[in-house]
C-alpha cells in the first residue's frame, strides 16, 4: 500500500477502506507517512467528504492508537457528555450531578485545552482545595460511591487524533465535518463510557454557525458511536448568546451552584435539564418524558445539589464555599458598562464575549498560561431584554487592570441594539438519535 | 499575509492576487513556507484550478524564482519549441534544421530529464564528438552563424518550479491544467526566446489521454505566452502510437536524418512539417500557407538536411555518421517479434513501448542513469497495418541479453490484434493560437 495512491483514490472521490484508513492513521503517527502527505490527503478529504464507514474506520484507527479506559468493573451504565464548545458553558457542573442523583454512573476524566475560559476541571479547581488528581483506584471508589467523579486525564487518549489536528490546524482542514466528527469521538470512544451524550452547540459562539451543519455532525458522531456500540444521543444546542449570565471560572460555579439550587437563568436551566433528561435516557432509567420528569424532580428537591456537595466534599473541596457563594475570592477591579439610549438588545457575538473573558484573564490564550479564577463577565441583559438608558448590561471582573481596556473595546464590538424587540431562538433547537432526527422549532 | 488564510482562499474558491502568489512561490523557494501548507495550498488549486489570471501570475513568479537567459543580442525573432513528452518524438531534430534553412533563429537549450528514451540532448550525443556543452559565447556565435543550437542548459530555470513539481509528484498535485501550464511555460519564459511553439501531445504515450483536456493545456499555455508578451502558438498532436518507427537514441537520429533527405515514416513527416510550419510562421515569415510551403521546400531541396550537418559539425559531431547512419553501432543482441496469426495491428499503447525502450537501457529510470544509444525498438508495423502470419511487427535492440525478457512481456500488452482495419486518427489534432482554436477532423 503506498499513501500517494490513497491521496489519489481520495482525491477522486472514491472511498477508503479501513485497511487502507489505518494504514494512513499508524503511518503518520508512527511518523513513516510525511507531513506534506498527510495534509494534501487531509485536504482531499475535506473537498470529496467521507462516508459513514470510512468516518468511522478513522475513529477507530485514532482510537487504536493510543490507551483506552477501562470502565468494566464499575457497575451500571456508564454515561458521558461532551460539549463541541462554547461560552459560559457550565453545563457539566449541573447536569453529572442531576444524572447521578438520578442514579446515573458519571465517571468523566477530562483534558485541558485552550478557551475563552477554562475547561470544567478549572472551574472545579476555582473551589478551594478541589483536586482533580485523584489515584485512578480514589476515583473508581468514588465512582462506584457517588456515582460521579471527574478528574484530570491521566491516559494519552488517540494521539493520532493530536497530531492530525494539529496539522490541519495550520493547513486549513480543520472545518471539515468527517473530521471534527471522529475527532472527537476517537476521544469519546477511548475515554470508556458506554454511552454518550454530545451538546452540539451552534451560533456565533459556537465553532458550527449554521444549524444544518450542526445537525449534520451530529448525526456523523451519532453514528460512529452507534457503530460502535456505545448508545449516543446528540442534543443541537443555541449558543448565539453565551449560556447564562456568567463567563469566568468561579462565577461560573456560582451560576452552576444557582441552577442547581433552583434558581439560575432560564436558558441554563433549560439547555441543562435537556442534556440531563437525556443523560438518565441513555442509562436507560425510562422513557424520555419520564427522565425529564426525574430530571426536575432532582433538581426541585435539592438532591443534584447534594450529589455536588458528595462529589466536590470526596475530591477534598470546601464545600463551605458552595453553601455560601459569596466566599468566593472577589476579582479586584470591576467595571460596569452602562446603555447609552432605551432600546433592546438586539444581540450578542458570543465568540467576541468569549474572547473579553480571555482578555480580561479567565482563559488560556496559550497552554501553560495560568487562569485568573475570579476573573470573567457577568450579562446583565440578554438578548430581547429591555433596557434604559443608564442601566448596566455588563460587569467586567479582573484582578489587574491594564487587562481592562482590550476586554470593553472587544465587549463594545460583541452586543448590538435595536429599537424594536428582536425574535428569539430557543434553547435546544434539535435532537439526533440513532437514525432519527427531531427539529424543534 | 499568512499562507493559511490564502490556502483557505483558494480552498474556498476564492481568486488569488498576483502579490499572494508571489508570496507563496517565494516563501516555499526560500523555505519559510512548509511542505505541509505548500502541499495542502497545491491539492486546493488541484481541486478549485485557477483562472488565466492566477495561472499567468504563478507562471511569473516561479520564472522570477531563477535565472533568465537573455537572447538579445542575437538578431531576429528567437524561436523555441517544446513537447510535453512522448514515445518516439525525435521532431526537435527535424523541426530545429527546417525552421533554421528557412531563416528563423532557433537558440535552445535544453535540459535532462527522465523518460522512455533520452531527451534531444542525448540523442544528439549518440552522434560521435557531438558536444552538447559549449561555452556561452561558441553558442551564440553559431547561432548567429548557422541560425541553429542546441545545448544543454546551464543556468538554474525556474528553481520554483522544480521545488514545487517534485512535492505536487508525491502528493497527488501533478495532473492538474494551471500547474502543468505554469511549470512548463515558467521555464519556456526563462529560456529566453521571443516565440514559442508549443507540440501539445494527446494519447496512449502521453500525459494527456483525452483531447479536450489537451487542448485546454494548450490554451492555458498560449494565453501564458500572449501575457507574457511572447507569440505562442500550440499543435494538438496524436500520440496513440509512438511517432514514427524507432524509439531509442541512435535509431531516432537514424529515422531523423531519414525525414530530411526525404524519406522516413509518413506520420513523423507529417508531424514535423506541421510544427516546423508554424515555427516559421511564428517567425513572422508570412503566411501560414507560404509557411508550410517554406517547409516542404527545405526539406525537398536537402537545405534542412544540409543544415543539421551544419549545426553537428559546428558542435563537433562526425557528420560522416549522418551521411552514413549505417556506421552507428549497432546493438549486440536484437529479436524480432513476429505475428501469430493473419490481422490488424489494431492499437498500440505507446507508453508501454516506451517503458520497454527504457527496459532495453534507451531510458533512464533514474537521474543519473546511463544510456545505451544503441538500444531501444523498431516498429515494422504500426495501426491500421495489415500483418500475415509469421511477419515482423517488431524488434527489439539491445546490448545486454537480460534485459530482453521484461521489455518482451511489456511489449506483448502493448499490441492489440484486430481482424477488421481499425479508424485511425490524425496526426494534429488541432491548433490552438491567441483567441482562435482549430480543430482538426
Amino acid at each position: 500500500m503506498r499513501m500517494y495512491d490513497l491521496i489519489v483514490k481520495k482525491k477522486r472521490g472514491e472511498a477508503l477502506s479501513a485497511e487502507e484508513i489505518g494504514f494512513i492513521v499508524e503511518g503518520f503517527t508512527k511518523g513513516e507517512i510525511p507531513v506534506e502527505q498527510m495534509s494534501a490527503w487531509l485536504m482531499a478529504v475535506w473537498f470529496q467528504g467521507m462516508d459513514n464507514e470510512e468516518t468511522s474506520s478513522l475513529t477507530m484507527a485514532m482510537l487504536r492508537s493510543g490507551d483506552t479506559v477501562d470502565l468494566s468493573d464499575i457497575p451500571g451504565i456508564k454515561v458521558d457528555k461532551h460539549s463541541t464548545g462554547g461560552v459560559g458553558d457550565k453545563t457539566t457542573l449541573i447536569v453529572a450531578p442531576i444524572a447521578a442523583a438520578c442514579g446515573c454512573v458519571v465517571a468523566k476524566m477530562s483534558g485541558r485545552g485552550l478557551g475563552h475560559t477554562g475547561g470544567t476541571l478549572d472551574k472545579l479547581e476555582s473551589i478551594p482545595g478541589f483536586r482533580t488528581e485523584l489515584s485512578e483506584k480514589k476515583f473508581r471508589e468514588n465512582v462506584k460511591k457517588y456515582g460521579l467523579s471527574v478528574i484530570g486525564q491521566s491516559a494519552e487518549l488517540a494521539p493520532a487524533d493530536k497530531l492530525m489536528y494539529a496539522l490541519r490546524d495550520v493547513t486549513g482542514s480543520v472545518d471539515s465535518i468527517p473530521l471534527i466528527a471522529s475527532s472527537i469521538m476517537s476521544k469519546k470512544l477511548a475515554a470508556g463510557s458506554d454511552a454518550i451524550l454530545l451538546d452540539v452547540t451552534v451560533g456565533s459562539g459556537a465553532f458550527m454557525k449554521m444549524k444544518s451543519e450542526a445537525v449534520e455532525l451530529a448525526q456523523t458522531m451519532v453514528d460512529i458511536g452507534e457503530s460502535a456500540g456505545r448508545r449516543t444521543v446528540a442534543l443541537i444546542t443555541n449558543m448565539d448568546a453565551p449560556l447564562g449570565r456568567a463567563v469566568g471560572n468561579s462565577i461560573e460555579v456560582k451560576e452552576a451552584v444557582e441552577v442547581l439550587k433552583g434558581g439560575g437563568p432560564a436558558d441554563l436551566r433549560e439547555v441543562s435539564l435537556a442534556l440531563a433528561a437525556d443523560m438518565i435516557y441513555l442509562s436507560e432509567k425510562g422513557g424520555r418524558k419520564a427522565c425529564r420528569k426525574m430530571a426536575e424532580s432532582v433538581l426541585e428537591d435539592g438532591s443534584a445539589y447534594k450529589k455536588l456537595l458528595e462529589m466536590v466534599e470526596a475530591q477534598g473541596g470546601n464545600i463551605s464555599y458552595l453553601e455560601d457563594t459569596s466566599r468566593f475570592p472577589k476579582a479586584s477591579v470591576e467595571e460596569t458598562l452602562v446603555a447609552e439610549r432605551e432600546c433592546y438588545l438586539g444581540g450578542m457575538d458570543a465568540e467576541k464575549i468569549g474572547i473579553a473573558s480571555m482578555q480580561l484573564g479567565a482563559g488560556r490564550e496559550k497552554l501553560g498560561d495560568t487562569l485568573d479564577m475570579a476573573a470573567g463577565i457577568y450579562l446583565h441583559k440578554k438578548t430581547g431584554d429591555f433596557v434604559r438608558k443608564g442601566e448596566p448590561y455588563i460587569t467586567l471582573y479582573a484582578n489587574d487592570e491594564t487587562r481592562l481596556p482590550a476586554a470593553k473595546a472587544t465587549l463594545q464590538k460583541a452586543v448590538f441594539w435595536e429599537d424594536e424587540k428582536p425574535e428569539c431562538m430557543g434553547e435546544v433547537l434539535a435532537r439526533v438519535e440513532k437514525d432519527k432526527t427531531e427539529w424543534y422549532e
